[in-house]
This record gives structure tokens, C-alpha cells and sequence, in this order.
């Protein structure tokens, strides 16, 4: 018995994408409970080098997308990366999740010590093999921005818990 | 091919450990340069009813540790919960790395589908097979705590960086 590729990344990136979807909605009644400016969130860094929320939710959609298209050796779909709005942002992330379930399992199986490169910043590369890029940078680069992502909205009020990050966890 | 339980799991949290001890290394510098009072970072709190830094690592030790324990089905060693300073945080994360670098690969590799019960809580239990535990709840919370430390670091003024989260991740 073992995991496979497919089960080791398809599932927990649908489920962390879906739960981070869930935190949006939770953030959308905040800003309309509270009547703010819904870029107070949006564009709230928790230091002034860090990236925005909005871009923490794109990026925790492109690093689950780029994995699910790089381990089978596709090119994964390009977004413009133009969401700003926490409605855009929900959007992005159904896009992201429509894109993960189409991917069938048998183009993830079997990648295991397959060579995968990637960029790393703007001209670098980096090469790891497919087991060891899905545990050591696509999986903690997914959880990265999702908790943070949580940890902005935590700092700014919105009432989650542990539980919304943890969602459907029992499924 | 595919990933054993044990490869899913101890090599992700050894790494994930490691960076979280050297990121303290970092804090430590950096209330050293800036002369400030260390607990102002270990006892920083992202929301007043979020946990502070301190029981960050400390959770993220114990999410670790209780894994590779409870997947097995032994006992893991009990920890008091008494570390708060910065020292004192990074000898529990050794004793965590000891633990997780002495559990053997065999004793977690199988446990996919067996059962695995673990309180949630002060009295609630929840039972999922091991591969869903290890997927859904180990290493989300892992990740969850790491990265929350990193966050309350970096809004603190702690020179950080992604590749301090993702460090040796080309190993």
C-alpha cells in the first residue's frame, strides 16, 4: 500500500483552494457587516515587503495549478492575474479548482522521479524530482499562502477559526 | 511507484522543523541588533484571540510529533508546554527533530487506510484513515503553525524571507 502522486496533491489542493473560497465569503459579509472599503482587505500587507492578500490568493491558486500541470509535463492554463476584488478573487479561485478537476489522476501517477524544472523568480530554474517538488515546494508553497491569506483576514477581524482552515477535514 | 506513508510525512515535517528552528535563529539576531525585549516576539499575537508566537511552535512540534505517533499507533513522549523564550523554543523543536529522526520508516509506512482516532478539543475524538489524517490534518496543521510563525516574524521586522520557509528545498 502507498499514496499515489494524484492522491497526494489533487485532493489537498482542491480541498485547501475550496476552504480558502470559504474564507473569501467570510470576508465578503465582514466588509459588508462592517461597511469598509473591501480594499482595506484586499490590499492589507502584514509588512510593507510582503504581497497583498490579493496576491496571496493568486498565488496559492498558481502554485496548485502549476503543480497539477508540471508533474504530468503540461502547460498549465495562463491567468492574467488582474483579480482585484474579492469577487475576482472568488472567481479565480473556481477557475483554479474547474482547472484541478479536470485533471485526471493517471497524468499525476507514476511522476514520482520525474525531473521537473520550473522557474524560480525571474530567470533562475530549479530541478527536483516530481516526489520531492510535491512535498518540498508545491504542497508548503499552497499552505504558505493560504495561512496567510488566514492570518491577514485573522488580523483584521474577520471571525474565523481553525476550523475554517481545517474545513471538510473529517471528509 | 508511488509515496510511502512514512516518505509523505517524517522528511516533510523534519524540513519544516528545521527551517521554523532556523527562522529563530533569525529572531534571536534580531532582538539581539535591536536590543529589544524577546518576548515582545515570542508572546506577539497576530489577533488578541489567536495564539502568540510561543504556542505557535510549540503547536507545530506537537502536530509533528503526535503524528508520526498516533499513524504508527505508540505513545508519543509528553512535553510540559513550559518553553517561552527563545532558547527554550528552539531545544523543544530539537527534541522534537530527535523524536521524528528516531521514529523507523516501517512503523508508518501500511497505515494508509487504517484508523486513526485523535482528540479535537478538550473532549471531542475524530477518526479518519491515516492517509486522510495525514493529508488533511497532520500536515495542514503543521504547515498552518510554521507559517504562522513566519508570519508573526516578518510583521515584526524579522528579515525574512520565502526561501527561509522553503530552505534546502532543492535538496
Amino acid at each position: 500500500m502507498s499514496i499515489s502522486m494524484s492522491s497526494a496533491s489533487l485532493p489537498v489542493f482542491v480541498r485547501m483552494l475550496s476552504n480558502l473560497d470559504h474564507m473569501l465569503v467570510k470576508a465578503q459579509e465582514f466588509v459588508e457587516v462592517k461597511k469598509c472599503d473591501p480594499a482595506a482587505l484586499t490590499q492589507f500587507r502584514l509588512a510593507p515587503d510582503m504581497l497583498p492578500f490579493s496576491r496571496q490568493i493568486l498565488i496559492a491558486c498558481d502554485a496548485a495549478k502549476n503543480a497539477v500541470a508540471r508533474l504530468p509535463g503540461v502547460a498549465a492554463p495562463k491567468f492574467d492575474d488582474t483579480e482585484t476584488t474579492l469577487p475576482e478573487l472568488r472567481a479565480r479561485i473556481r477557475k483554479t479548482l474547474d482547472y484541478l478537476n479536470a485533471v485526471p489522476s493517471d497524468a499525476i501517477d507514476g511522476s514520482e522521479a520525474k525531473e521537473i524544472t520550473f522557474p524560480v523568480g525571474k530567470e533562475a530554474t530549479r530541478t527536483m524530482t516530481g516526489e520531492a517538488y510535491l512535498k518540498h515546494w508545491a504542497l508548503p508553497n499552497v499552505f504558505f499562502h493560504v495561512t496567510t491569506a488566514y492570518a491577514i483576514l485573522r488580523h483584521n477581524g474577520v471571525a474565523l477559526g481553525k476550523v475554517d482552515y481545517l474545513l471538510g477535514a473529517d471528509a
